[in-house]
C-alpha cells in the first residue's frame, strides 16, 4: 500500500484501536479517529493536506503512563469487508501549543471540561513505520515500510 | 465485571481483536469470534455451558510464529455504545484432537481447504487473567482479575 492508500483506509474509519505496552503486556483500546470527517468536521480541510496521525485522550489514563515508559505502539482498523490495516510504530505526546490550537474544538469540552489547557487533555501523535494489510476481498496480504 | 458479565459482552461481538507480540512490538488483528452464535451457530449449545475463549486461524500466519515465542496477548472488543472490554492474558495453540473435533464445522473448509487435519488449521485458546472495562454509558472504568 502507498502512504496515500494507507491514509484513505484510515480516514474512512471513525474508530481505531491503539495498542501500547504495559511492561511486557500489550494493552489495546478504541479511540476516536480525528482524521475522520464525521468525527472532527472542523479538521476536514486540515487533514486533506496533512498526513499526521493524531489521537486525543484524557491525560489521567493508563495509556499516558505506558507511552511515557515505552513509545512502541500500533494502530489497527478493520472495516465491514473484513479488510484490516495494522500500522506498527511509535506514539508520543505532543505539547506544541500551536498544533494543539489548530486541532482543538470547543465541542471537545464534553470530554475535557477543563479545555485544552486544563491539565487533562493530551494530544498524541502516532508515527507509522511498517504496515500489514489484509484485504478481505480475495484474502490478500501485503506488508512493507510506511 | 463478573466472569459471566465478561462472557456476555464478548459473546455479543462477532469480531474481536487479538494482539500478540512480535519481539518488542505489539501486533493486532481482527478475528472472528466463534463464541458468537451468528459466527458459529453449530457451537451455540457448546458455548452456553463453556467459558473457554477459542480462536481459529490458518497455521501459516505471523500470529502462530509470534505466540510460539511469547504467549502474552490480549483480546479486545468494543461495541456501538463505545463500551470497550480489554482482556489481558496468554494465548496458546490447542492440539487436542477431541476438542478440535467438537469445534470444527465443515463450512470452515472455505478458509481451510485441507480441513481440520490439513496442516493449515490451528485452534488457539486465550486465557484471560485481568480485565479493563470502559463503560461508554457514563464513562465508567473498572478493572480487576478474571
Amino acid at each position: 500500500m502507498t502512504k496515500s492508500e494507507i491514509l484513505s483506509f484510515l480516514d474512512a474509519q471513525t474508530i481505531l484501536t491503539v495498542t501500547t505496552m504495559n511492561g511486557e503486556q500489550p494493552e489495546t483500546r478504541a479511540l476516536i479517529n480525528i482524521r475522520n470527517k464525521n468525527i472532527a468536521p472542523h479538521l476536514t480541510h486540515y487533514f486533506k493536506k496533512n498526513d499526521r496521525i493524531f489521537f486525543i485522550t484524557n491525560t489521567q489514563t493508563d495509556k499516558i503512563v505506558q507511552i511515557r515508559k515505552n513509545p512502541k505502539a500500533n494502530v489497527y482498523a478493520y472495516d465491514n469487508n473484513f479488510s484490516g490495516l495494522l500500522l506498527i510504530g511509535e506514539i508520543k505526546e505532543i505539547t506544541d501549543k500551536d498544533i494543539i490550537d489548530i486541532l482543538w474544538d470547543d465541542s471537545w469540552k464534553m470530554y475535557y471540561p477543563g479545555g485544552k489547557d486544563g491539565g487533562d487533555f493530551s494530544l498524541l501523535e502516532f508515527i507509522p513505520k511498517q504496515f500489514k494489510n489484509y484485504n478481505g476481498n480475495g484474502f490478500v496480504k501485503t506488508s512493507g515500510a510506511v
